[in-house]
């Protein structure tokens, strides 16, 4: 039981607001002799890094990250790994504003009401700055999954426009703003999102992440189900509404002749899956396949029309929330749930290794 | 950790499998004096029980519960309460065909990668049989939660036919077999699941999950979120491909205009929000408006049609998967996703009650 | 967390009261494939079993156990096993005197602080019936650890009278009534207990556990130390006062030069210990050595003396508690002791293969 | 489950080497709006500094703590937080006698065995440093206790001299560099502890903690029970090799006529105890009276006479542990078991208020 931890035998504890001094996270059970470098994590850091484009929040971090514990001359000692990045740019301006408002949408009632304390000066521990934490465990959790398992993720949603799936190409990714799969579609995406931007608007977006190369076996039946260990890993990104495995919501709408996948002797003579509805898991417990996860990222409550809300006292009033915001903050979270999903998947094949030798 | 039990504080525990002599659940940290006996916990376990009408697998099991322990007098005594219900109808007949073969879109091909033995009398632990446990739990639950909170779920979509929400009425439940809040859209189901049952076929479906009275503060920020706790629960619920809360997977399709709920000042002169759009939780906290959660059923891959899969000598085969089954598994979740609500609130009041009194 | 619950794979639940209808244990993260049937966990239940000679509570239970789930063929298959043991001599009698009365010594009164309500036909979950589980737990655990790792316990002191350690042999604790390992002091231990048997009185006893073949490296640093671990375990069983590994409180008279064990390069050309101060564990992780473990168990409060006490209204009153008593506890404490470090042993082995393969 | 961490709801984790940058700890669940500032955690930390006498190690560290989250304006958030203390002083010099041999009576070689690889600069984890972290999360957790719960630590034995406990005048412990409470036993220690600290040899000792102020009901009946985790926290200690609570071990030479505690009515019409044989816990719950805990300390096995030992090749040699190291580690344990057992009794006062209200 935890409140900031997550993972089973891979436990990620992150720490650190927005406006702190530093924010980071504490690494336990990494198997020793990894090879691991600051540099290595930094890579992933950069990627998620904010201030990149138009199209993220203008905020600059460094978002350098260095390694406190836990390696020895270049390797992992099985010890806990603490990482640490500085806050460097908490521009701290005017919060006369927020200071006593609940901004809609936002986390600022629910903490007062739950801890009756806020650090108003920033979204606290609800910040999106606290991703960067999961980031750099990601990195991590890389190196236990060896390389013979890849995990990427993708945005494949953003408001009305959805990409074309039969455009899907992986090397795409990294050549434009927003981790779009589909060449075709970034132009639109561009455009649409210059409108919403400058009108200081938000908008909501799809996440998808997937992993190749997970063995058949890894999870567990009922309470430490893989996929229920990814929704909830999902869940616990800033603005994620809704998480998905496989056909997801859409197996609602199908027939078991459609939805179970059927099975086969593949090439090596092993049992192999001829469709992937399934998500890659089956009974909690993986497949073989692609593990496919989705989730939905809801439009950031900071935009610039005023909205009706009430301040500390109760009292009613209006509040336009200023700042440096992202127009789509599904963008910044696809190297999260690429990062979650490795963190899960690291953690449970080291519970499989626990269980099963 | 633990690969069969969930929740922090009230912890739920269960055990056994659809053809061994029973089932049960052991529940920890339940508060002490508090009035249980076992017809409480049966009224929840025959709204769940098959073989209630003609959508729903004939297996007939009585699935009457016994309280071994953790009560005395008729009264909490704050220690483990372990409740077991006896397996009364595990019809082994012939399992010749199912025993060597993996059916389709079952766990038993991930079963077998994982631990190299299954079950093959039943689904094992995959068995839909785990989820009494799960009602039994839920009814203990709603005793920590009192009478002023309130938890109902209700089917809202089978394939391609959802309810009007318009048409909502929550006293309709239990007057139809499928627990659908939308009366018009009864007769319909009927006709629909009636042809998807007599052709051997499955259906997937949709069930919502609501619960009132929930006060503002619970929950937790970051890595034990009231909203990752729900989708981690209800993903666990055998079928479930998918878990929103809110507006969900719709969000993506919104502005942060649309998205943010607004907030007023109420009559008792407390800041309350004027939509919910997010379901009733914020930042992982409750807001204090209902919290609403939706999850997608497949359709069971126990079919009639002939489906191409491999045996345990990965040789290439086909099954057909006879036996008692349910056109839609979605129905007999409903009531299993309300105890896992249940549960989850009961366990994040304690939680706060843990940390702020 | 979990009041009822230890270990961190290799997982134990405990149910049940004295006077209820049934005791019970689940244990999970067991791996598949390991042979196990009811006749191999009941040969460790009835070396607990009471009733068995007059140093032992005459309580009659049959003490039968009952693998109720996760196993199948005569085989773990990783999913919960769910033992259960009937209570089968409740001898309810007259609770009239210690209805209200708090025994001095037992846990009456804190039972009524912490709940407000509480079982008084018996010890309730502070009954000694409650370690019949741990044993039976203990048998599966030996499962875990295989041939090559063997726990043994065995009676060191009863009052006033310790052993020769230089007449140390395992094969005599079977040979009497006591688990004395050193002949000579039977005939002593059966005079001087008979003696507190007749006056109705009572006496402490040190139990030591030792485990030999555990390989080097199991445990981890700090706080899942195999040492803190057993001393948890160790001190969870009924009356147990206080826990010492290796030279234990003994250590504190030594200086550096006894205490440090030195080391040599042994037939196989591999590092050990000259000597085992150390008890087997130096930094929470196994030597190779024998891992030693010792515990003191105080004499049972259920004496014939009367004594002063107060009742639930806090009026000042005495009382003497009759009924069906152990002279020493600490005689059954012992299998229960090699059971607990079984079961330590066991979770600390799948966890070291968790994190290093 | 977590190798680095401990407590249920008052959670904490640990991290650093000896010779790394920085040492710190991330503590979760701490309720919000406590006061706290640097200070405070400061307090207890110079407390524990070495190099302050010359019964301790020379080695001079600032042990300056900084808090890095889950504060603002001087008060506690809910949210996690980081301490950091950086390493001043990790005097490089000369490993190359420990780089490759293992230091009899130190974790050299279970590391090795476990990890594959070792920080041979210092003890890594296993170093007394790490304790410093204990003393800074057991100044706040002594913040959640608040003022009416004291919980004090002394030193009672080295080697063969223990104090005169007529003499016990809490006073005391601070005007002497051993925390011992015995005034009168002072001179005989410095004289006994500069004849060791001369020869380069070293000592064990006995530390006794206790809690005043506890109130009756804290703690659980089984598996978390208030002794089993202190008894875990206190052996988590580095050169820790026993614990006991109340009479411990001298309980097993007890009838139970002296071991069991008489009740009485206090002035408070309360029920209360007239002695505490039990040491303040029955069936691991608080009684109402003080908390009594002792640990036994081996002697550090850093010692200037040869020792013979084997290298990482498995050859024998001898090592001489040359280095600012202490006579008796257990003077500087004394805070640290203090503050583990605040620790403990926050977690559980906290757990208690979860399950009870």
């Amino acid at each position: 039981m935890s409140y900031n931890s997550f993972g089973h035998i891979f436990r990620v504890t992150t720490w650190g607001e927005s406006h702190g001094p530093a924010i980071g996270c504490v690494l336990d059970g990494v198997p020793s002799r990894l090879p691991l470098n600051d540099a290595e994590i930094q890579h992933f850091l950069d990627k998620r890094k904010p201030g990149q484009n138009r199209f993220m929040t203008q905020r600059q971090e460094a978002d350098k990250v260095k390694i406190l514990s836990g390696t020895f001359d270049g390797m992992t000692t099985g010890t806990p790994i603490s990482l640490m990045i500085d806050n460097t740019d908490q521009r701290s301006g005017d919060y006369s504003d927020i200071k006593d408002k609940f901004r809609p949408g936002h986390a600022d009632f629910t903490y007062m009401a739950k801890y009756g304390i806020r650090d108003y000066r920033g979204g606290g521990r609800a910040s999106a700055r606290e991703t960067a934490c999961r980031v750099a465990a990601g990195a991590v959790a890389r190196k236990i999954l060896g390389t013979d398992i890849q995990v990427r993720a993708a945005l494949i949603r953003i408001g009305e426009h959805e990409i074309n799936r039969d455009n899907w190409d992986w090397d795409e990714i990294n050549h434009n703003p927003f981790w779009c799969p589909d060449r075709d579609m970034v132009p639109l995406w561009e455009k649409y999102l210059d409108d919403i931007r400058k009108k200081g608007s938000s908008i909501g977006a799809i996440v998808e992440v997937q992993a190749r190369g997970v063995p058949a076996g890894i999870g567990a039946p009922v309470y430490a189900k893989l996929d229920s260990d990814l929704a909830s890993a999902m869940m616990t990104i800033n603005a994620v509404k809704g998480v998905e495995i496989g056909e997801g919501f859409n197996a609602a709408y199908l027939g078991g002749e459609e939805n179970a996948d059927e099975m086969y002797r593949d090439d090596n003579g092993l049992p192999a899956l001829r469709t992937n509805h399934a998500g890659g898991i089956l009974g909690g417990i993986s497949t073989g396949a692609d593990i496919v996860c989705r989730f939905a990222v809801k439009p950031t409550s900071s935009i610039l029309s005023p909205r009706k809300t009430v301040d500390n006292q109760g009292r009613e009033t209006e509040i336009i929330t200023k700042g440096r915001h992202d127009p789509c903050v599904g963008i910044r979270a696809v190297p999260v749930g690429a990062a979650m999903m490795a963190c899960v998947l690291a953690d449970h094949l080291l519970l499989h290794r626990a269980q099963q030798g």
